[in-house]
């Protein structure tokens, strides 16, 4: 009965995720789902993305936080667009959020919308947002069996964003046995590594995503 | 109505723990709620307050993963009883898992039972599993703001055990601010420092650890 209940939500998250990602094209926009665990670095990724596209392409953010305004904040500094979501103790943004999210941001005023999710490895996985891409974040201060342990979220996402790499010498993280990972679980997906504190790296992965956004008229 | 469906779940949870925990305090057995992101450090956490025990204690414990055995073949290595449970993808452990797992240990030949709870700092929190303390582990590399982001996991929980603090240099964490966040959300709960990697700074947490455990006759 539970399985019942829990696969019609899944169904109408997807239905309204289609509909958030129609919304998004008719708008020009193009939106990506950040996840990754609690202090991965998302953000801070973010932040590098930014500074890194400046002038270039218009972006927005929609942070989703269980609780608190910290990452907003943040992005606000930067001048940034962004809607606080407030989960309220939820594990995971879900469609339905995000459908509300998207109705405060002018969308015709964007190209590029960053959803930074909650802070979970594990039940972000299974809700569509409506984005284009997901990009699962991982710093190598979190261990390289991260993609055994929950492969789920690698899985289902576009690219890998190594973070904190360079932290990487004071680890034992091994950049050869994620990437082996990445490549039985995500075989198309790209592998980038960035230290996103002192932006080295970012430059490769803002060229892929650059190349990706649908050129405007 | 789902709901109503979570809360009668939560009872019933909190009912089977509350068995648990009767079931280990008959055996003179304690037991610990290990709870943390992914790669915040549990499992080499428990490595290092198990080689400081050796010989004082006889420790066991249930490993908690979405897949695969990588940690209950560390704790293996060290001589630990150590039972895996897999959770098919679930977000987090709970009672009835526990009480599964626990009739696979001779609870006769245990002084403390370390449940290693899977990586969520959101999901974990709500679910009782019948342990004595609840420990909640950040590594410092995952920022200072985590108090303020995932409270309800701090509220609930007995002690802090700050990790990788031989990485403390490389980030901007400030270890007064995590204290500020603590004492507010649990005014009773100590914060330890290790980096138990190279071992520093178990000795506090253990001995703090050792005078919690009911003395045998």
């Amino acid at each position: 009965m539970r399985i019942v209940v829990a696969k019609n939500i899944l169904k109408a998250n997807d239905q309204l995720a289609a509909e958030n990602r129609a919304r998004f094209e008719a708008a020009g926009v193009y939106a990506l789902n950040i996840v990754g665990s609690p202090g991965c670095g998302k953000t801070t990724l973010l932040e590098a993305v930014f500074r890194r596209l400046a002038g270039r392409l218009r972006p927005a953010v929609i942070e989703g936080d269980i609780a608190g305004s910290i990452d907003a904040e943040r992005m606000e500094a930067l001048g940034i667009p962004v809607v606080q979501i407030n989960t309220d103790g939820a594990c995971h943004l879900d469609a339905v959020m995000i459908a509300s999210a998207v109705g405060q941001l002018d969308l015709q005023a964007i190209d590029l919308l960053a959803i930074e999710n909650v802070g979970n490895l594990v039940c972000t996985a299974g809700f569509d947002l409506g984005e284009h891409l997901r990009l699962v974040v991982l710093g190598v201060t979190e261990g390289d069996d991260k993609a055994v342990k929950y492969p789920a979220i690698f899985q289902g996402s576009d690219a890998l964003v190594l973070t904190k790499t360079d932290l990487m010498p004071h680890t034992n993280f091994r950049v050869e046995r994620i990437a082996a990972d990445l490549a039985r679980l995500a075989p198309k997906a790209p592998l980038f590594r960035v230290a996103a504190l002192g932006g080295e790296g970012i430059g490769p992965l803002v060229e892929w995503l650059a190349a990706k956004l649908p050129v405007k008229g």
